[in-house]
């Protein structure tokens, strides 16, 4: 099998002109078959902001009322996307933007409303890679937005990490598929006041002893969580680095 | 060649959804290979003005300033383009959206200042139609939305009924192109307060003497220059007509 390398990037790497332009710079040399995956960071915010559109955020969650999916597909979707396929462009990339509702790439299911209402946001129920392979082996690049859609007319507004993660295993049946997720750290930290504490390398067992002794917690689990299942299902390296990293083998490589 | 029916909406049937719906559905039952290219009327003004950005329009022509061509991205590209999408999606029509920046679908040139700077607006150069045909060779139905981009990392403005005109053009190569504009009028009119009066068939001949005899005149004289420019290139056959006529031969048909 071919390789694939599949880089998720959000933040404030995208959030601003000249950092999102190294990324892509950087990106642009990683050798073979690749696809982009992007958040929009702020910049949702800033817009709802302009609007006048209260944003709500519940455990660090937006609440995508009717408004705020508008807002998201404009920006992830309209703006980021396509600034990122015409930079990419300009540095001769044949890449290509879409979301999980063209050719029917991702479609979600609208979260339950349990204790909350999360309101028009998506839980992954099916990814299609066929059309996306078949583009990726005509050497196009694909820039995915965090949107995808319930197959009966609505978009919906879906995190980029499980996206990133979500693609990469619909493409591991074609590719032998690298994941990247670039961070704001330098990896996964074993103390976190010390940037330069990275864990090299995490296998399963590695991952639930750290987790025992609280070294790993937080917003790490959901996203190393994600990662782990992304290798239980074909994907066959995952790595967690900066995005200034993204062409040295450092940051932390996850494998089973 | 295989028949393929390009159809360009805009103006109001985009802005309001349920007249959008209705388009969609009989979109849907176009037979065959079928691409759509559509404009996003008033809705890219609305999202300015609520923006506080003014809209400057010279000659009926938006001039697209730094912060306009932000808005005219989100709206057209994202949040049109993406809807678009994802009811044809719930009618079971694999569509895809894209716009000019996308694989290199058009490249443009920002429009030399004159008289006039019209800002971020972009004259078609180039299509490359190759990876837009083996997707509609998929049974994929490309939705194109009116941003392009100068293959140096700017997207620029463009105005839909060029695109849906050079898309045709580039497409006629493959496929047999028939091209239909959706218009507020039955067709081009003979007598401007007469929406019956609709002048059935135009060749190059009928054209000029209508346009001698002030029949034709303003805002139709462009639309029909890219018609017989489109004729001219290889298309076989313009339709000039009313969205809800769409499923019907009325209208205005156009050949050499």
């Amino acid at each position: 099998m071919e390789k694939l390398t599949l880089v998720k990037v959000g933040g404030k790497i995208v959030e601003e002109p000249a950092t999102l332009e190294a990324l892509l710079h950087d990106f642009k040399q990683i050798a073979g078959y690749k696809v982009l995956v992007h958040g929009g960071g702020r910049l949702a915010t800033d817009l709802s902001e302009r609007l006048g559109i209260q944003t709500q955020m519940v455990d660090g969650r937006r609440i995508t009322d009717a408004e705020t999916i508008k807002v998201v597909t404009m920006v992830y979707a309209g703006l980021v996307n396509k600034t990122i396929v015409a930079r990419l462009q300009a540095m001769h990339v044949n890449a290509m933007g879409l979301c999980g509702a063209d050719f029917n790439l991702i479609r979600s299911r609208k979260r339950p409303v349990k204790d909350i209402d999360y309101g028009f946001v998506g839980d992954v129920e099916e990814v299609q890679p066929d059309v996306l392979a078949d583009l990726i082996d005509q050497n196009i690049v694909p820039v995915v937005a965090p949107i995808t859609h319930d197959g009966h007319g609505l978009l919906l507004n879906t995190n980029a990490d499980t996206i990133a993660g979500e693609v990469a295993k619909a493409l591991a049946t074609r590719f032998e598929v690298q994941l990247i997720f670039c961070f704001e750290k330098k990896g996964v930290l074993s103390d976190p006041d010390d940037e330069d504490s990275v864990i090299k390398t995490l296998n399963p067992a590695e991952y639930e002893q750290y987790k025992s002794e609280g070294i790993i917690q937080g917003g790490m689990i959901p996203k190393l969580d994600n990662a782990f299942n992304a290798l239980h299902c074909g994907v066959r390296e995952v790595v967690i680095t900066q995005a200034s990293e993204l062409l040295r083998s450092s940051g932390t490589r996850i494998s089973l």
